[in-house]
C-alpha cells in the first residue's frame, strides 16, 4: 500500500553581501527557466524568497527536503546557477549538526 | 464591477527573549481557538510561524495586510492574546517609516 504523501513547509535563512540586494532581486526576476523547471520536477512548490536588506528568508513546500535538495544539487543546471549566484552571498552562518542551511522550525500553521 | 481579489504573501520577523523558545512554541500548540477564529475572519490564511533560536519568521496570506492587521488590533481578543504573549518578546527592532513590523519583501515566487 502506498503511503499518503506528506508535504512539509521548509524554511531557512541566507545572507547576501552588503549592497547586493537590488542585483539579487533582478537575478530572480526572472529566474532561468531551466532552473525553475529543475526545482519543479525535483518536487518543490510554493517557493517564496523574501528579503530584508541583507537577510533572505526562503520558504518552500516539498515532501522530503534533504532528498529533494540532494537531487537539485546533483544537476549541472543547479551547478551553473549556484556559480552565477555565488558572488551575491555571504558565507553561510554556522549551522547545527546535520543542517544543510540555517533551518527554521515551523511552530504554528493555520490553513 | 468588482475587482478581482489579490492575495499578498506577507512576511516579517520578530525576536523572542533568550530561553523563551520552548515556552513560545507551547503557547502555539494550540493557539486559543478564539484567536484563530479572529485571524480567520479578519482574512488571514496560510499563516506559518517559523522559529530558529530567538528569531521568528512569520508568513501569511491576506488581501491587504495593513487593513487586516488594523482589524485584528481593534479586537479585545487580540489585546488579551498580545498581553499574554508580551513576556516572550524582545522589543521590535527598528523598522522603516510606515512599517508595522520589520517587513520582508517577496523577491521570488514559484507556485
Amino acid at each position: 500500500m502506498s503511503q499518503p504523501r506528506k508535504t512539509q513547509r521548509v524554511a531557512f535563512t541566507l545572507r547576501i553581501k552588503s549592497g547586493m540586494g537590488e542585483g539579487y532581486d533582478k537575478r530572480h526576476n526572472p529566474v532561468w527557466p531551466e532552473m525553475l523547471d529543475l526545482l519543479k520536477r525535483s518536487g518543490i512548490s510554493n517557493y517564496s524568497i523574501f528579503r530584508r536588506d541583507q537577510q533572505l528568508f526562503l520558504v518552500l513546500e516539498c515532501e522530503d527536503f534533504e532528498a529533494t535538495w540532494a537531487r537539485i544539487e546533483a544537476d549541472p543546471i543547479n551547478t551553473r546557477w549556484q556559480e552565477s549566484m555565488a558572488p551575491y552571498f555571504e558565507p553561510i552562518e554556522p549551522t547545527n549538526p546535520g543542517e544543510r542551511f540555517p533551518m527554521f522550525q515551523e511552530v504554528f500553521f493555520m490553513p
